[in-house]
C-alpha cells in the first residue's frame, strides 16, 4: 500500500509541506522486548530515482523531533524548507541525481508513521501509554520492510543523533545490506548524565496535568510540560560556548514570548529564556508529548551491544565502510566517545573514518554546520 | 534580639540539629531594587569566641539549599552532620579555637530568615510571591547588619556557589570591613547556560498544579515540581564524567524509588534515575519551593559589575587578600571564568590567588573534597 497520509500529529500546526510524503503499511513487526505490534505504517518521502539494480539507495534517518521531510526540492537552498536541505539535492553529497534518498518517519513518530498519538483500530483511540515501548533496533527493523517494500537491495544508510543511533544499528543489524553507513553525533549508548536530562524532560510533560495518564484529547496535550522537556532539550544540543556567543547575559529584547507555565519573569529577563520559551512553544505546535516520551527513551535505552556476547562482537558484524562524525563541543554525544567509536570499529578489522566538526554550536551542529557538513561528506566519493 | 527560632521550611521534617540556631531582627532593609523591606529575621550560628577587638571572625555563607549549620561540634567528624564541617572546628583551616566563626541563613531562605515561607505579620499568611525580589547584594547587606549586630569589626569572608557569589560581593561592596576573602566556585556573573538550566527547574516547580500562584498551604507544596527542579540542579552540580563513574548504564537496584511523577519507568530504570529521584524526593523533606525561586533567580541575576561604571571599577574596590578556588569539572561556573576573574582582580593591582581542585565531581566538589579544600585553604595562614 503506498498512499498519501496526513500527519499525525495531534496537536497545533503542521510544519511543513506533505505534498509528496507517502506511506507503507504492514501487518507486524516483532518487537525487541517480546511481543508483535501491528499494523505499522511508516511515512516517508524519497528524491531521485532508484536504478534497476537497486543499489543506488541512501536511507536518511531523522533527529528526536524530526520527520522525513530531509529535503524541499521546491526550495533546496533553504536550509529550515527541510533539515538536511543543503546536503541533498543535484550536485550536493547526498546527490539526487545519483541516488535514490529515502527519509522515513520512525516507527514510534508522530508525522506519519504509526506512534502513540496513531488510533489504535482496536479501541478507535490514540495509543497514548498503550503504545509498545519501541527500540532503535525496532524502528531499524521496520524501516528494514520499507526498504524491501521499495525494492532496495544495497544501501547507504546517515543519520544524526536518534537517527545515527540508527544508522550504526543497521550497520550492525543488517551487514548485508548496509553499502556505506554515516553516523553522525552519537555513539554506542548514551551517557548517564545524558539519561539524566532526558528523564528530567519526561518528568516535567508528566507533571502537566494536562497530561492525564497520556490520555489527552487531541488538541488539548501537556503544552506547558513538553515545552518544558524543550526547553531543556535545546540547552543539551548547543553548548555553554554557543549560548554565550549568542546570548550572553543580554536582557530580553522587546516583544516578550509567553513562558511555558504563564508565569511573569522574576526580575529582568534575560534574551536566552525569551528564545527557550520561543523554542518550547514553537515544539509544542509541531509535535506530541507522548511520542517524545517513548522517542527520547528509546534514545536512553539504546545499547548497540544488546544482545550480543560483547560491544567488540556487535561491532565486528560490521562489514560496509564506516563514517563517524563527531562534533568538538557536543556534551551530549561527546565526541571523544564517537572517536572512541570509530577507532573500536578500526581495531576490530572495520573501515572507520572519523571527522571532528571543529564548531562551538553543540549536538545541533549537524544540521547548522552545512561546509563542515559538506567536506565530511565527500567522503562518500572516496 | 537575639533568640531561638524554629526552621520555617514549610514541608516535611527537620534538615539538621537547630540546637544552636540563633536569631536576629531588625526593622526593615533597603532593597537593591527599590523599596524596603521588614522586618527581617536572619537565623544565623556561632563557633569559638569573638576577640574584644572583634577582629577575628569568620563569616560563612551557605550554598543554594543550604543552611546556617556549617558545622556541628557534637559530630565534628560527620560531614553529614553539617555542610562544611570537615573544615570547621579546632586545627581546622576555620579554626575555631581561633576564629569566630558565623554561618547565617540568607535572606530570602527558609532555614530561620526571612523568606517566602515566612508569615507576612500584615497578612498573618506566608508571604508566598508577594516576598520581594531580593539580590545576592541584598543579602549581604543584610549580612552585615547582622555582623554589626555581633560586634565584628573586620572579617574573613567564605562561601562557595550562591555562597561565593556572596562572598565576592562583601569584598566589593564593604572593602572597609574584609581582610580576606575565599570565593569558591563562583563567577562574576551566571553563563547564559547556567541561567537557562535554572529557568527549567523554576518552570517545572511553576508547573506543578500544587504551586497555585505560589499560595500553597504549608507542607501542600509543589512536591513534584520541585524534586524535578532539584533533579535538574543536581545534573548540574556533577559531571558527566563524575556521573559517568558512579553510575554508568547500570540498571537500578532493588528498592526503587517513585518518580516525581509517581509514573513507571518506560521500560528498565537506570541507576542514575533512582539516584535523582532520591535526591529530588529527599530536597522536597526540607526546602520551601517559593524559596527555591527566589534564591535561584538571585543567582541568574547577580553580576557584580551591576551599579559600576565597568567590571574593573567594581573589582577595582576590593581592597581584601583574596582566595578564588575553581574546579575543574564544573560546567556550572567553569573553572576556566574563576581564573580569569582571580587573573583580572591581579591585574587590577588586587592580591588574588587562584587554586584549582583537580576532581571529576563538578560544582558540588567543594563539598566534597575535603583533601584538596583543606590543602586550598592554608592560604589563611600565608
Amino acid at each position: 500500500m503506498v498512499a498519501r497520509v496526513e500527519h499525525s500529529v495531534v496537536t497545533g500546526t503542521q510544519p511543513a509541506p506533505v505534498n509528496h510524503l507517502q506511506s507503507y503499511t504492514f501487518d507486524s513487526l516483532p518487537l525487541q522486548y517480546g511481543g508483535r505490534f501491528g499494523p505499522v505504517t511508516l511515512a516517508y518521502e524519497t528524491w531521485g530515482r532508484l536504478n534497476a539494480a537497486g543499489d543506488n539507495a541512501i536511507l536518511i534517518a531523522h533527529a528526536l523531533t524530526g520527520s522525513s521531510h530531509a529535503h524541499d526540492p521546491e526550495h533546496p537552498d533553504d536550509p529550515k524548507a527541510a533539515w538536511w536541505n543543503p546536503l541533498i539535492g543535484p550536485g550536493r553529497p547526498f546527490d539526487t541525481s545519483r541516488y535514490f534518498v529515502v527519509c522515513s518517519n520512525v516507527l514510534g513518530g508522530c508525522y506519519g508513521s504509526t506512534g502513540p498519538s496513531s488510533i489504535d483500530p482496536s479501541t478507535g483511540r490514540p495509543y497514548g501509554m498503550r503504545f509498545p515501548l519501541v527500540t532503535i533496533r525496532d524502528m531499524v527493523h521496520a524501516q528494514r520492510r520499507l526498504i524491501e517494500h521499495l525494492g532496495i537491495r544495497r544501501l547507504i544508510v546517515a543519520g544524526g543523533s536518534i537517527g545515527g543511533q540508527q544508522a550504526l544499528e543497521w550497520a550492525v543489524c543488517y551487514p548485508e545490506l548496509v553499502e556505506k553507513v554515516i553516523v553522525v553525533a552519537a555513539t554506542a549508548a548514551l551517557t548517564a548524565q545524558a539519561i539524566a536530562f532526558s528523564e528530567v524532560g519526561r518528568q516535567a510533560i508528566m507533571l502537566d496535568p494536562r497530561w492525564q495518564g497520556g490520555d489527552y484529547p487531541p488538541g488539548q496535550g501537556p503544552d506547558a510540560g513538553l515545552a518544558i522537556a524543550r526547553m531543556l532539550g535545546m540547552i543539551t544540543y548547543q553548548s555553554e560556548e554557543a549560548m554565550e556567543l549568542r546570548f550572553s547575559r543580554r536582557p530580553a529584547r522587546a516583544g516578550e514570548v509567553p513562558s511555558p507555565t504563564r508565569t511573569p519573569s522574576l526580575g529582568k529577563r534575560f534574551d536566552v529564556e525569551n528564545y527557550l520559551y520561543y523554542q518550547g512553544n514553537s515544539l509544542v505546535r509541531r509535535f506530541d508529548a507522548n511520542t517524545y516520551l517513548y522517542l527520547s527513551r528509546a534514545m536512553d535505552l539504546y545499547d548497540v551491544s544488546e544482545g550480543y556476547p560483547s560491544l567488540d562482537t556487535a561491532l565486528t558484524r560490521i562489514r560496509s565502510r564506516a563514517l563517524f562524525i563527531g562534533i568538538r563541543s557536543d556534551f551530549l554525544f561527546p565526541a571523544a566517545r564517537v572517536r572512541w567509536l570509530a577507532e573500536r570499529v578500526r581495531a576490530l578489522g572495520g573501515e572507520a573514518t572519523y571527522v571532528e566538526l571543529d564548531s562551538p554550536h553543540g549536538h545541533d551542529a549537524f544540521l547548522k554546520e552545512w561546509e563542515q557538513m559538506n567536506a565530511a561528506l565527500r567522503w562518500l566519493e572516496t
